[in-house]
């Protein structure tokens, strides 16, 4: 396929192109990946959640910023499920990432809500595939809240950076979240405010009843003034570190990979399924169960036969 | 089944039991659903929804306490799916409804998380019809926020409720939230805050635009001084009397038994990917996608037959 060659080759356009086959579900998406997936492996792939407000945003212009000066490229996907609706994503082409748009080194692209039963998490996972094959070094995944859809989305991440803030709460709400399950990296933000210092503390304590291989570092930011940046990123790489040199990278690895098929089977399911209900024996067994024939389970035995 | 005899007439701790085993997807499942199944159909099913903090819960309370003087029996189904792994719902046991904890006419119960691929909306499904076979006459599904998830979970209800305050935002948020879409009835509570009016006008205004069958009605509560509320059923009440004389209800409930059947199959599809996994050519398949030799979706191919 010629695209995904001008893809490999270093074209923009044609990425970007293949960007939106993939999010839209293209009929040649198989194809695609069966062409993409020899080239994967090679990003670090790095997740960013946090709740709103808590300069999710800034922090990732600033980490884009510093990995390019480490001579980095970089891809930042950002995803927004909070509209199952509107189809495309509220975040918009990111006005604030407009210094990055000139930067080669630096493509950008959020993702919106696409389908049902997990579509977006399925979307964001093979996006995330192609900007790997495509060569960047880091790729940034940044939800736009706490919810079960954006964690479940972050599971594809190899290092997840939870952004908090004082006002977030106190730490019985990140647990109450399920952040500290998901965290590998926690970054205390506008850490000038004054409960700074007390949320941390808290965290700190909280990660030390769990005794796990990796103590997850509590890193104190200020990314609106570029304070603690560096030390975030340092943070991160010495998770990589870890990941490879305990060989719970390959365990990351494959639970994504079991996903990731887990997905497309789902996908074929629901899509088989459509044309199930609107054959002539998938309507009667539906008009059975309205009038309670048969029951749900039943009906899923002879929809699926 | 002893358990479903007992629940059919009237025994509470049997209910209560037998939810516990839709929760935790039984091995009976499927045998249960057969028996309560048939006994189906009578329940007005409400959805409750709203940004953190509009009153969900006061609403709900008052609700109640209006249904019971008009004699109705009323089930509350509090979802939580914000914290993935917990495993337990954090709304707990609902202190604030202790009114209602003696009166064997008023059922309530919390879900949380459980499992993934949309488990916890499948789980609540089945509770729901549950609660319609042991005959309550009002079953109040709340959700605890606006996320994706939550607005999933919502697709079971006869006829959406979407609390909304002043603070939640403008009504461009609630646009973007996908709000719209889904409410059947807007209710702006602690309508006393001096902008209340205004978000009220401004939603009345985007319904204007939408011309549907059904005309959203936006009314105006305080629960917490049991004021707006007997007008807010009265809304519902018109809306349940549209669905049933325009034939919409029809297709509600046509869709609700689609997506249970592909809730079902999508469960055994997961159960089924588990033992896929842990097979030796399951291994295989794996192995050979770790090592690039295979994409995705051929290793989807080989593990589905």
């Amino acid at each position: 396929m010629q695209l995904v060659k001008d893809m490999l080759s270093g074209q923009r356009l044609a990425l970007a192109r293949l960007i939106s086959k993939v999010e839209n579900r293209d009929e040649d998406l198989a194809s695609i990946m069966e062409l993409l997936y020899p080239h994967t492996g090679k990003a670090q792939i790095w997740g960013l959640t946090g709740p709103p407000g808590a300069g999710k945003s800034t922090t990732v212009d600033r980490l884009v910023t510093h990995l390019r000066t480490q001579g980095k490229k970089v891809a930042v996907v950002a995803v927004d499920p909070s509209s199952p609706f509107s189809g495309g994503a509220i975040l918009g082409d990111r006005i604030r990432m407009q210094q990055h748009a000139t930067d080669p080194g630096v493509f950008i692209r959020s993702l919106g809500t696409r389908g049902k039963h997990g579509g977006l998490s399925h979307a964001t996972k093979e996006v995330v595939l192609t900007l790997d094959a495509a060569g960047f070094d880091v790729i940034l995944v940044e939800t736009a809240g706490v919810g079960q859809t954006e964690l479940d989305i972050l599971r594809l991440a190899h290092t997840v950076i939870v952004i908090l803030v004082p006002e977030s709460g106190d730490s019985i709400q990140v647990m109450k979240a399920g952040l500290m399950e998901i965290a590998d990296v926690f970054a205390v933000n506008k850490c000038d405010r004054p409960e700074a210092d007390k949320l941390v503390r808290e965290i700190v304590n909280m990660i030390g009843m769990e005794h796990r291989d990796w103590t997850i570092p509590v890193l104190k930011t200020e990314a609106v003034r570029d304070a603690g940046i560096a030390e975030l990123i340092a943070g991160i790489e010495a998770h990589q570190g870890y990941l490879t040199q305990s060989g719970a990278r390959q365990g990351k690895v494959r639970t994504f990979l079991k996903n990731e098929i887990a997905d497309i089977l789902m996908e074929r399911l629901s899509h088989s399924l459509e044309f199930a209900f609107d054959s002539s024996s998938g309507k009667e067994v539906l008009q059975d169960l309205l009038d309670r024939k048969i029951d749900p389970y039943k009906a899923a035995d002879l929809i699926s036969t």
